[in-house]
């Protein structure tokens, strides 16, 4: 797998606990007040997000933050 | 002391990790080619700074971004 940046990482790292919670993008989008085409562009890497947005996803998965961005499993 | 939100977390993680460097806050924005004045508001947890600006400064301080966002020390 090629090196990912930050953006790629964070995005594979959402779509994975989403799914590990048996979550749809429109079932955590309205977990956390965004909306179900943000957070698809945000999984597909195409958003620039911000940590205040990237917060309210770990908290709506209550996932820690520093997981969705972890390039290896702890 | 109070819990601190991801915001507030990366600005004191960014501002220790400099020092630790140490490197002024013109240091670093010359490094990563971001303004001086921009880095200072992030480091007083006055910005919503994106993944990419945030990946930016890691890269330049040589410390994983997951890092700048952990609540302890790892």
């Amino acid at each position: 797998m090629p090196q990912l940046n930050a953006r790629q990482l964070f995005a594979a790292n959402l779509k994975e606990q989403r799914l590990a919670k048996g979550l749809s993008q429109e079932d955590l989008a309205d977990l956390c007040g965004l909306h179900r085409t943000y957070v698809g562009s945000v999984e597909r890497g195409e958003r620039n997000i911000s940590i205040d947005n990237m917060e309210r996803l770990s908290q709506s998965l209550d996932v820690p933050l520093e997981k969705l961005i972890k390039s290896q499993k702890s």
